[in-house]
């Protein structure tokens, strides 16, 4: 099977999410570290058996190499970052708190703000899940008071999920947090980001071209 | 610094959470593995700046190893997978496969699991988020129905978060899934389950003895 790197999402999604689906961490860790990969796409519509056999949830983004399959934007992460020391330290303390800090974005911060996005939809943000959301944000942002980057002083691919997961427009409105908010802005100010932002959009805008619409 | 591995949990903490407060992952995967480590206890009542230094949740748990620090259970679980084959393949296949289910565990069931959990702890368990739990819980029924564990025929640190994931009573009542239930049944049969859980019931009620409680 061919070595290719290729970075799995859906051929179209609705405008709302664009800029958003979260192949773009994926094309930003890869831009970050200058892996070469390529695009590719299963149907947003009429999910297909054989992208459940990549994505057993149906969603995106997935990654291929060789015989390697991996789903969850996390996991994807942390193998990219054993490609390149500009995503992750290589020293065992770097190494560890580097996975922290991914694992936090996911199951501290995430595991909290998109089910309250989730119960938002309806128009409620000040919903059952609010009060706990609060509380962990005002604890990133102690930790975002007392440092530039969270591991090692130096952007990792921990940043870049966890300037991700803060990034929601509901989220980054919530309560005035200046340490997150100049964070996140350090974060998208990076050139590898707007790479991968403009790369999605043109993605699912020759979408909209291929449909007729736009 | 000692290199001695100290999983940290609380001093102390009510009967309700005892054998699921999340030192038991660790436990579990040192038991496994048959890795000699200690146990730490912070403060549950009265969490003080020095626990926050290495959680800064405020939570539990966090392991300790020389000059390493890491919180999560993921992250810590992933740290102690590294120290043992036993836990997880040492083929980059099996690296990749056991670090995306870890991260499976967390990000697409426990994200909503826990929350749901939470929204239904003043009763209502059918909240907001259980269609979409239930969903959730399909798909990983589909994928037990056709493996006894998830990744390469057999026992990972995989299975050992997803299996604590999917036992929590309520989680567990919710539906008939005949494939997740023999699946969370066999991993819960397993003597360092066992040793974990009975460990910790015993670290909590030495707790209540010297409280004068019990």
């Amino acid at each position: 099977m061919s070595e290719t790197l290729t970075i799995f999402t859906y051929d179209w999604v609705p405008k709302g999410p664009r800029g958003f689906v979260r192949d773009l961490r994926l094309r930003w860790a890869a831009e970050e570290a200058g892996l070469a990969y390529e695009i590719g796409a299963v149907p947003f519509e009429d999910r297909q058996p054989s992208h459940f056999a990549h994505q057993p949830f149906g969603q995106v983004p997935f990654l291929t190499e060789g015989d390697i399959s991996i789903f969850e934007s996390g996991a994807c992460l942390l193998h990219l970052a054993k490609k390149s020391e500009i995503l992750m330290p290589r020293t065992p303390r770097g190494e560890a708190e580097t996975t922290e800090w991914v694992i936090a974005a996911l199951n501290s911060i995430e595991m909290v703000s998109v089910p309250w996005w989730f119960l938002g939809l309806s128009g409620d943000h000040e919903n059952g899940l609010s009060g706990w959301l609060d509380s962990r944000l005002a604890h990133v942002e102690t930790v975002l008071g007392g440092r530039e980057w969270l591991v090692e002083g130096r952007f990792t691919v921990a940043d870049l999920l966890m300037a991700d997961v803060l990034r929601i427009p509901q989220v980054r409105a919530r309560g005035d947090r200046p340490a997150s908010e100049a964070y996140i802005r350090r974060a998208l100010a990076r050139p590898a980001f707007e790479k991968a932002r403009a790369d999605q959009m043109a993605h699912f805008a020759a979408a909209d071209a291929k449909r007729g619409e736009g």
